[in-house]
């Protein structure tokens, strides 16, 4: 069966605080898979670990993944079955002001990891996740995109996310290691930070409503782009087979299939909150260059690992709601 | 004319005390080219300045490109018109070693290099060195390389130099700095460090000659492997021309346009000394996942700037001999 395969391993996960960590140890605890989780990240999670302890043995390690000599020894003693990286800067729009850091914390990371995991457990399978932007500029016509189209990374950010893939298949070509790897698109679900572009919207739409006006304006970017996105609960089950029968070497999409511009989830939280928005541009949030549409399709996933998306966009979309104006009253 | 269009302006050199360097100033100063230099390494350079002193005003920073602060202040100091971007880790085997300083000393410098230009010289125009490693994988049917060709990075070291490139893609799109782009395939001559793969081959076979033996065994790693080969003075006016008329975004072959198998190279070199030479493969030698023949067309920087290479490859194996001849007898 497919979700005991991890059972009674070892997995570390980096970017253990942050949100799709948390809803990856949902994940496991609601599917009784029974392994020991080694959590790495540079600040403590915000979400309780108590609630998890019933079923899954958590070891939580503070430390920045920049520090190559403590992440070495840190593998070493823990000797992993599994790795899931989730560890990024996945700011796009950061790593126009401040593309070092994006950069290193991006990339850098990832090969401190690998040649950390590359010493000491060899064998150990990791799944490196990448990102959608890495397709960067696509045309109409190769829409959606398939794991073979041509990267033409169009960001600092991207260009870090190429390069961890890229070194990705060179470490399984040249050394044998056993890494698979993600395009993920833009995840959201509850918990997300209010930073990201959905979590963004609603909270301004949610503070209109809890001003009680009926109707308001918001300010945003460019309204016309148009992503893929694809609820955080099915990334995480998505991220669990691919670490269990992912093929290595092999790069999979991660995303929805459906394509949604701004402007159209902007009408949907707006409805669902039961406000009128109207929106306003404002240039500050206009990005250098930004790529207009990015939709994958799933079919490799969907048809090598059996997953299939579980949540529909409207049900994620209320579920955010109904998470944030939790927050909100609280 | 075209030599003259760097007259009277600031340039600043990378990598300044390399070998490539060197014969760039060479250049400069054969050419009457009237440009203030500004040369920025981490070592002093090993070759003279002042022959140059009565042509060329020169500058020398000694300085660690991954210093951000200290470069931004100095870029900001000297506002230059160009930068020809020699600095390097250029070891591929290297890079299978150290993959971390070889990526951090290839596409970092690169990164803080570029924000350093941005913020205090954005109209200066840079010659982005890469390498025909970038290809890394490519059928024999695609051979000989061009420009278009899809990279398939197979080392450390090649996938820190596509990073380089897509980063100075991403800031000529976003940003409209003048970025022009190599893929600079091997570069032989007079000067070579001997831990280059012709230059250790010169080496070892010279010292069997002055041993007063007729033969030789040397040992060696894969000779089947073919490389095309450019005489770095043919290269240096390459990177000139590039400077002064190269299409910004764009990125040019520099290479001879010859492949030659390595094993070739080493009796053309027994052959010009006058011994004769049998070789051994040392499995120390052999690297993790090589390419085995890269050779490029060098088409389009002939067409669009009008180089061609003066140097036969016969007639830089015999001036490597001589210089190396010179610096074994001295």
């Amino acid at each position: 069966m497919w979700s005991v395969i991890l059972n009674m391993k070892k997995l570390i996960i980096t970017g253990f605080s942050g949100f799709v960590s948390s809803h990856f140890l949902d994940y496991l605890h609601e599917n009784n898979i029974q392994v020991a989780i080694y959590g790495i990240s540079r600040g403590k999670p915000r979400f309780d670990l108590a609630k998890y302890k019933d079923k899954l043995e958590i070891f939580y390690y503070e430390m920045d993944l920049m520090n190559r000599h403590e992440l070495c020894k840190l593998v070493e003693s823990i000797k992993p079955d599994y790795v899931l990286h989730l560890a990024a800067f996945s700011s796009v729009a950061y790593s126009w002001k401040y593309p070092e850091e994006s950069f290193t914390n991006n990339c850098n990371i990832f090969m401190n990891l690998i040649n950390a995991v590359k010493q000491s457990a060899p064998e150990c399978r990791i799944l490196s996740v990448g990102s959608s932007e890495e397709y960067g500029d696509v045309k109409h016509e190769d829409l959606p995109i398939r794991e073979n189209q041509q990267l033409r990374p169009v960001s600092p950010y991207a260009v870090a996310r190429v390069s961890q893939e890229q070194l990705s298949r060179v470490y399984v070509d040249a050394f044998g290691m056993n890494i698979i790897m993600t395009r993920s698109f833009n995840h959201i679900g509850p918990r997300q930070d209010e930073r990201f572009v959905i979590p963004s919207f609603i909270k301004r739409i949610l503070e209109i409503k809890n001003e009680g006006k009926a109707e308001g304006v918001i300010d945003t970017g460019d309204l016309t782009i148009i992503r893929d996105f694809v609820d955080v609960r099915d990334v995480v089950d998505a991220y669990y087979r691919l670490l269990a029968y992912g093929k290595v070497g092999e790069v999979y999409n991660v995303c929805s299939g459906e394509g949604r511009a701004l402007s159209e989830i902007i009408q949907t939280i707006a409805h669902e909150v039961g406000v009128e928005i109207s929106t306003r541009v404002n240039h500050e949030y206009i990005r250098p260059n930004d790529n207009k549409e990015i939709v994958g399709t799933p079919y490799k996933i969907e048809t090598e690992l059996g997953w299939k998306r579980q949540w529909t966009f409207n049900e994620t979309i209320r579920d955010m709601i109904a998470y944030q104006s939790e927050m909100l009253t609280i």
